[in-house]
């Protein structure tokens, strides 16, 4: 355990582990926080992180988990904490532990939450039509649904129907459209999408996207499947499919950009430059002599 | 033709054919109504019904269809407009046809809409809680609905959440719930529910509700599947299952109580009496000493 | 003065004087109220109403003005006062004027206001749509306003756009409206609209309107200008005209039904049967076979 | 235990025992509710209240408390359940208890509440001016709030700032209100009062209002101190003061009329005949000639 | 034409062509733009502007217009795509013309609209009182109206009544105001305002201001009409005169400030360095000594 | 007199003496404001500071104060008006008294408020929760409030409940909460807490905080009263006292961070280098052992 907690004194954060758990001590108690699992530490709370090496007793109830009891009546010479604040990092040296305190009762409280126990719904605010859909046909929508439904997390702006971040899951589903393309459509988002992969396959990128990745597609930058998954998508028959067994994707969708520091886009030596070749083999499908076959 | 149209000054009526075709006749033009669509006719619009004996011409579009053009430039002696105000029907006659309106434009304009277009999914606000769940285990809630998203037609009220009346059906649809009881539940409503039946079999009542039958559940009165509707969804394994293909049932459901005419009651002779017998089949099935096999 | 003052429990008066000045005595004061000023008592206040008889000394603002300062110290052997509670009138009877109140502060104050301040502007809220407007050609609609701008008083219901009624007049102004039918358009409001005069002559019904007089449209009840009215209208070149001066107009406009007193109905013997006789000279001008000359 | 439970199919119930404690029984279990505590039971559950003769084991929380648990599994020859709907008495015969709910979730649940726990705060949305005040000098403002801080319950209309019910206390405190008149002032409302007294002696009608007792001044109806306790609170010097100790008094305030039963204004011969003699003993203390002493 | 097209991924554009028409190509089909209509082109939409050299034939609805239907099925080697985001110019590279959507539904959509056909009135939301009127008598008000009925577009800010941004023409039409000054008075705005002129002469600034000029006072910059027209219209008999016609002038109207690029500000050389000279011969007319003459 | 007025284009002035009075001229008239009052000067109004050294003539209201009437009919060969406008300063030079407004009406207008005539009560919206409260026993919370009740002036932000800035005061009253520690407690604010001292001691630090002097807590720095205040606070009989006799401290609360200038932090060399000793005396008083004593 270090000495040397942090706090975010202007935002929230919000934990996604992609690969190993995280044993997260917060002046609320404990947490470990597995894949799969999220955690919300708000604005303000002294935290700190590392990798689990104590036993915990979870009691997982369905609903989001508060931390675990737990308090440390210790004096230390030196305690560092810092404080990020306004984009800056500033630092208070104290003589003992912030996570001393014994009680608390209210609900600002870091907590946990794990994604099994979502059930896509409508959430709080029905959203505004945000895409653009081009480029391939789009069939019957009967059953295509915006993906807002898959929103565990929203942090509303003060424009209606506009989030300042939404966090959304793909979670294991049944797909039952029918005379459609399933897959996530081509589009335009006018929000930035940051997606990720915590375990299995991505259906839309089944080779190009393995868990502990993410993408980024900035605002209005247009994407969709691969040309492998388009074509098996545009070819196989429509019957009941149980999808993303055994995955979990996720996505902050939020409407402002996001910046890269040069630790993401160089120094971590991990960016795909060739994520774009995925596209590549899409094929031109338009024939202008094409007509509809007539149907009922 | 009938020299006596109709129109309600105070509220809109909307037309829901269960049995047969509509030809009405408004200050707009005309609209054949057959079964699986529905018909809204505006407050104040002048209008009147009759069985179809006229050609049409159709061009339906899958949106909400207005009118087809057509005015009567029509001299006759004694015209006979009826009104229904507050509560009260009112006669004035006059030397014209009412339905001489050459053109318009606006949106304040009769339509009729096709039930087999609409795709259930977010109303334009999220409802609030409304049901009281009672008397059976309902298991893992993750793919049971509310179901509001069925919801066509919505008139709400001062009240954020609740409706005056919202127009609700039930159309053909996958049903793949798992790990719970799918049809529809046991329940107490705040709302009042009218139901009826277009065509097919409804599933939580298999025999006891005929295509253009109705049932009302008023507020707060239990209600649910009947006995056999019960045993084989306690029963059947959960794979996806194409529910109400060839069926279409609706519901009026609305905050206020809905009173009975005496030819509702008494003079139609159509009240099934018997009614309350279906749920008298099931059994009681508790038993204190029952526990939960272990599961993962 | 009477020893009989009233108040209404639930609910405030409004008064629009249409022939002679009133004498209202209240809690509050006194408020002499003339021909083209009205008068608001709020719910709850004692009031009393007689023909002016004692000096004022009016300092007219151009805002709405509180009453002139006044107060009674005066023991009455039975002071009745009438309460009206519920659609009830209720008697109480105490020893002492109840216009007793030497001093006051706050907003809840009786008012009384010119109407000739008025100038026409946007309301608090703007007004949905809420006419039909059907049967003459309405033609280019630019300079054509809703009468909303000429709201004065307003009492908003629980449904945005919807007023529990609102208080109009139609002062005088200039008429600049180009390619248009100027008068007020045949049509049927969904509000009820009782209307009256208080000096001059209504430009839509020249003969049968005269001040002290009031007509009742209900809602949905098709009216507009008479048959005289329509004629001029149609032929007159369309440069500006001043319209209204030396005349003033009013309407209450609500989205409830009005019901008739008895005495309003039969007991006066005030009712103009022959209302309906100004639309008979209206002569039918359609012409299926017309054809719009060709313009820019 | 009778077995005939109760439910309102449109409304919700609130108990205020003001003397004698109930056993209330609902489908969610047990509640014991004593004088100084109040009780929930929501639309449409069932319930019945007997005086309590069996053991309970409360263990009160500070928080509104949910029932404790309970269920019967009884069968019973003449279950009859009488349920309250649009203002009628319904019956239904069933062969077992109502009260058979083994267990529940969500939010949906009677609860009972101490009001000792209460700390008058400022209620969800801040109050519109509703008084019309009257009648006295009301000296320096500076710390007589509205009572609307002792709102416990409030059933918001679809009118912003207007209730259809508040559930009001005027629990223990400290007055230390300075250059003022402490007691509640004489005053009209625009909504109806529905006083109570648990236990205590209330302080602006010492000797006229016992617990058990409760007054009603409909809308617009003067009210305020006794004569006695005027003259006191004109004269005491105004140290703070414990004032309420030992007593606690409710109202329900509401911006509807309340209508009184045979039942209550005849039948139950407790209607205080002189309760308006309370306020007789009030003296004229207005002098014209009277001037305020000069004050810093 | 050029294949470059350019996109906006965070705002939308709007077009006001001031001197000769566009040829603006997009994703959704083509739209000829001419002076007095303007353009919106949303965000993330590929487009591209030029003059117009190729046959259109628009069929002008009088409603907002949208693109003539057209796409291109075309192979460019090297097909640069700009996009403006968060402040910089991106560019994509590929091998096919972006204007090939074939068909589209929905409103996401380019438009253009003819300003000709702009009726002034009550805007979404009334505005919010703006200005600050000073430094000249403005006399009776009786038929100034806030600028704000010639609202086009609206960009609404998340504080109700201010807008990011309001498109506002300033039509012909009458002047029939009295007893008052009528071109735009003196005044302060805490908006910025950019003002054009699209063709004529505009009316408070008769030489000044030329077709394809304009202007930016920034927030709280007072202005007004220059000397010249001051003195006529402070002079001329007040009956109704045309105003207006034959011109188009408009407004950006933002509660933002606006920032001047190098360009504009120097590069361009177009800057009007004398424009304050415009009012330097307002005299000054102030006498203390004077007063109203009397008046009824 | 100065001939260089100030004024800020984009924001209000709200000025709060804290030692001295100031004379405020203004395009309105003048206003001398002393300690314990406040000014706001709104956006674009043109004004200038002095030290007083004129005759006033004040009658003070109780409500917020207009300015004194007073113009300026005066050539100046430079004035120089310097206008603040999105955090630059710019300079325009005219040949009079910018103070040459004779008459206004409306209420854009300067203010000026004396706060002993402040009552706190509820603010025009309900604040959020905001406080962390960390690091002592709270005991019975039946008396403590929001300090929100404290509220002058909000300038609300976009966000419901979250203020751009709140002036907030603390004056005199009586203190009579029981079972608590009735000063303010220790805890970090999510809003920036910029506080001062107008005249007397503040109570949580009684020595520290002088008059004429401020402190910055931003957000999330934990504050709370001194060891001093701690102890005494923790001892002594909770009796009514009365609280701030004598004093007025305030505080600016805002969402945003505050910057500080190069003149606060270093060039005034006013900067209190050992403020956080305050807090050093602060003992430990935890014992895990420690078990509350058993009460009723």
């Amino acid at each position: 355990m270090t000495n040397s907690p942090l706090l975010n004194s202007v935002w929230d954060f919000v934990f996604v582990p992609q690969q190993g758990a995280l044993d997260i001590t917060t002046e609320f108690g404990r947490l470990k926080v597995e894949p799969n699992e999220i955690c919300v530490v708000q604005q303000g709370m002294r935290f700190s992180v590392d990798a689990p090496n104590r036993p915990f007793f979870p009691k997982p109830s369905g609903l989001p988990d508060p931390p675990s009891p737990g308090y440390e009546d210790r004096e230390v010479s030196e305690y560092r904490v810092i404080s990020k604040y306004q984009g800056h990092l500033f630092e208070a040296v104290q003589g003992h532990s912030p996570f001393d305190v014994v009680a608390w009762h209210g609900n600002y409280v870091p907590y946990k939450y794990n994604l099994k126990n979502f059930m896509g719904s409508c959430p709080a605010f029905p959203p505004t039509p945000r895409y653009v859909f081009l480029g391939v046909e789009i069939g019957d929508p009967t059953h295509n649904r915006d993906p807002s439904i898959f929103t565990v997390l929203t942090c509303p702006s003060a424009k209606p129907g506009v989030a300042i971040a939404d966090f959304v899951i793909f979670p294991p589903r049944w797909a039952v459209q029918e005379h459609t393309f399933r897959p996530p459509y081509y589009h335009r988002n006018c929000m930035s999408e940051f997606m990720g992969l915590i375990c299995g396959n991505y259906e839309a990128k089944e080779k190009g996207f393995q868990p502990g990745g993410a993408s980024l597609h900035s605002m209005m930058t247009p994407h969709g499947p691969d040309a492998q998954c388009f074509e098996s998508a545009s070819t196989e028959p429509l019957k009941p499919v149980r999808v993303a067994d055994g995955t979990q994707s996720f996505m902050f969708e939020t409407c402002l950009g996001l910046g890269l520091t040069d630790w993401g886009e160089d120094t971590c030596c991990k960016v795909d430059a060739s994520y774009f070749k995925c596209w590549q083999g899409l094929k031109k499908n338009f024939d202008p002599n094409w007509k509809p076959a007539s149907k009922e």
